[in-house]
């Protein structure tokens, strides 16, 4: 068999079931190998973006890697800002990315870079296969980069010539390795913290936030009073009816300060301590008060299940978790489109087992709370502040669970980053609502130009702040794209549309006018 | 003043006018300066593949550099793409890259990357600015390395507090030296094949396919018969009536060997000799004859035009250029719609001193035939291979000449990549008439598969080679984005709506379904 052949079923041998792809002329081969096997389901993104945010999505709710399939130095390089967002939050995926047949690459053709160096930055793993012989075992060790904790991103190079070469041999997966535990005097000393009395904040990245892991860490609050928080880029957070409640942490520095303020002691559990995501002239990033100890029960690489599961025992932790958030929707909101009002509307609509994808910038700032006493769902958000994931995200999740809804809160700037995610969304069938957030704005740049004490943005300013002057029409993109949308002008209208979105089969679209 | 401020009249007084930007929050102090100052226009792109593919365009128009400004590493790794295709064709290009403030850096915060790392492979020059001070004249060094022979890509990071700090200072731009001249040895020798009577190719790039450079070339070729050549990635071919007849090399290597059959001789003006973008298995990927000499008159970095003009006084060449092309139009087509019949119609319509970017891939072979004899006009191609440049391209080349009209001739699949560029088409009222060439395929794929005698492709792979299913619809993606569309379903149509367009005022759109 040839090396494209060994590759695709020693990724499905371990594991690998989606492959998210925008091939070229080089990865040819790698097509036809996969064409020939149906254990790898593959989609196709008409822009790398959505590629690799799509795969950052499925691996959040798959909690297992997809592969991307990338063409060369500038397919790569057009997946990098989604790669960058799923780098920051320890998301597994496997890139394969074609590369010229080894002898053609020093004649130096109009596509010949330097791919390992444009994959560097953005990849913990990275190879160029040397051979058709090895190259099921590169796609083997790239699955376990990328499975080791905390997560990983790992690139695969495959020369054109080593996936056509003949002598290709499947290999296997081994058993992962566990993920070390902390030690017991970490764990002691998290625990004493909590019997201390003092105020507590336990603040959660990675797999702590859903299942197990925020179960756990349930029981923990309950049994100390401690509060649990989540860092403002959530990468996944379960929350809802019976779930323990979590907050977010806040964006702007002065309200995460505030938020900080009563802690005096912090508890890290696979994440770092709070700053603010951009420095300011003459002030502090940190939202943690200068008084507060701060200590790392679980740093990225280890176990954090095992370390909250560790503490709640040292705690002798009762079973039960009296801080779940209690059943509690808004009203059914009417009248004039506001942004409580459309918070609250999803508040009111927002059905069990949902999965959110929140981009929603500045105008989804109330959605959170408006939602907390919801059914319970999922929450996927920005993890690496390069805005553009909303959509490719969405295809993702949703593809790793096709019997569940997935709501899309995206806003008009962000979203134009990747809109082609509509059409994979369109060709799929995707079961994705997507909401757009229309303001015309860049408005978070609107409000740091004024924080900076810099005066008003005159004219020219405002040119580079302002999306309208032509206003985007989000109705006609989806639907060049292939998806319905609808433009609504009141509340009454949003939550119909929002209704029949979430109840429907296939993607939507709706574009809210601010 | 402060750094921003010491960088943007630095610019403005080393001959930067114009700005492609997609700025975010760590470059609000530049965008604060350029607030301030008229002398640079500003063109928002929403996209980073927008920004940096406009400023290649322009570039090449203007023959001398725009700047773009970029946030951090994943708004620079949005506009990689693009600058690979600029860097293929040494077009100049200043890029600006926020950083956060030096302090902010170690915190690792979300938007934290190694931008050095992700500028490296895509930049000659690279520079992340040190302090306030020296940021002026950090800025002048990055348009000396941009305009340096034969043009390339600089890269200045600007850390937020460098921007902010105060003490800077205006810098001014030195006198820029000339490129250095082929030896008198080389240009001998060059003479001596043409004198030889051996059948010869003079295949040039860069400045040597416009202007001085190109009329030169054309008495060379009227003196001595030697046949004029243009590298299949077009920079910027000036052509059409009286002026010098060049042919474009083939894309398929078989065609291209072809092509070159005929010649004993190969005489390089800034360029490579011809060869397959792709290695094929046990094909060699050279276009030229085994026995044919290939001679460098000028590498990349030297005088093109003054290798040129060496070489005609050094054949004592006449001032006349009778090889030049002679007006020659195809009759205006009517009927159905075929890929001959667009070519003609674009051929029979063809202004004086359009611009025509041309990345319309598989339905364009036929529009470089069918417009050889139209008036005089400047052709821009792809570069580098990495597919949507085209929209961007368009954006820059109206930009730099608002006098003269656009023609930008697309793909469906390759419009996609980088379709946000119709927005800036539409804010800044752009010349630009866009014709998609909707054949729903990624058809170059599907004809690479065949081509390498592997079967046909099973349906597994026609779903990564077919991008319809949905069909996309531009008339609904170019009205989403303010500008007006229309499709076409005969060749009277078309001729209607690319007279239209190209008497117009505005940007327009026609998709041409195939």
């Amino acid at each position: 068999m040839n090396g494209a052949e060994s590759l695709v079923r020693s990724l499905a041998a371990g594991g690998v079931e989606t492959c998210f792809a925008n091939p070229g002329t080089s990865e040819i081969h790698l097509v036809a190998a996969l064409d020939r096997l149906p254990e790898i389901r593959c989609l196709l993104g008409l822009f790398e973006g959505v590629v690799t945010g799509a795969a950052d999505g499925y691996a959040r709710m798959a909690e297992k890697p997809a592969c991307t399939l990338l063409h060369l130095g500038p397919g790569l390089a057009n997946g990098l800002a989604n790669l960058h967002n799923a780098r920051r939050a320890h998301v597994p995926i496997v890139n394969l990315v074609g590369q010229h047949a080894t002898s053609h690459l020093p004649l130096d053709t109009p596509l010949t870079s330097d791919i390992e160096a444009i994959a560097r930055p953005h990849s913990k793993w990275l190879r160029t296969s040397a051979g058709a012989a090895g190259l099921g075992a590169d796609a083997v060790e790239a699955i376990v980069a990328a499975r080791t904790a905390p997560g990983q991103i790992a690139t695969l190079i495959v020369p054109a010539d080593v996936a056509w070469g003949e002598g290709g041999t499947v290999a296997a997966l081994p058993i992962l390795s566990r993920p070390p535990l902390s030690s017991t005097a970490t764990v002691e000393r998290a625990a004493a913290m909590l019997r201390s009395g003092l105020p507590t904040a336990i603040l959660i990245g990675g797999n702590g936030l859903y299942g197990n892991g925020l179960a756990t860490a349930g029981r923990i609050a309950a049994a100390t009073g401690a509060k649990l928080l989540a860092p403002y880029p959530i990468t996944r957070l379960q929350r809802g009816v019976g779930i323990p409640r979590v907050d977010r942490v806040q964006y702007v520095l002065e309200q995460g300060i505030e938020q900080f303020k009563e802690f005096r002691q912090l508890i890290l559990v696979g994440t770092r301590a709070s700053v603010a995501y951009f420095a300011y002239p003459e002030k502090n990033s940190a939202f943690t008060s200068p008084g507060c100890e701060i200590h790392r029960l679980a740093i990225p690489g280890e176990d954090y299940v095992g370390a909250l599961e560790a503490l709640a025992e040292a705690l002798s932790a009762p079973g039960d978790a009296p801080a779940a958030e209690i059943a509690e929707r808004p009203p059914m909101p009417s009248g004039e489109i506001t942004l409580p009002g459309i918070a609250a509307a999803v508040g009111a609509l927002l059905p069990e087992n949902l999965i959110v994808v929140d981009e929603s910038m500045t105008s989804g700032r109330g959605l959170m709370a408006a939602t907390k006493g919801a059914p319970p769902h999922d929450w996927l958000g920005n993890t690496g502040g390069s805005i553009g994931i909303a959509l490719p995200l969405a295809v993702g999740a949703s593809v790793a669970c096709p019997d569940r809804k997935v709501l899309c809160l995206t806003a008009d700037g962000s979203g134009m980053y990747t809109l082609q995610a509509l059409w994979t969304m369109a060709r799929e069938g995707l079961n994705v609502t997507t909401v757009v957030f229309a303001n015309r704005d860049y408005a978070v740049l609107k409000r740091e130009f004024s924080y900076l004490g810099i005066g008003s943005p005159g004219p020219r300013a405002l040119d580079m702040f302002e999306i309208g002057r032509p206003d985007l029409d989000w109705v006609q993109l989806a639907k060049g794209m292939g998806v319905p949308g609808i433009r609504v002008s009141s509340l009454e209208a949003f939550g119909k549309a929002l209704r029949a979105g979430l109840e429907g089969e296939g993607p939507t679209l709706i574009e809210v006018p601010l």
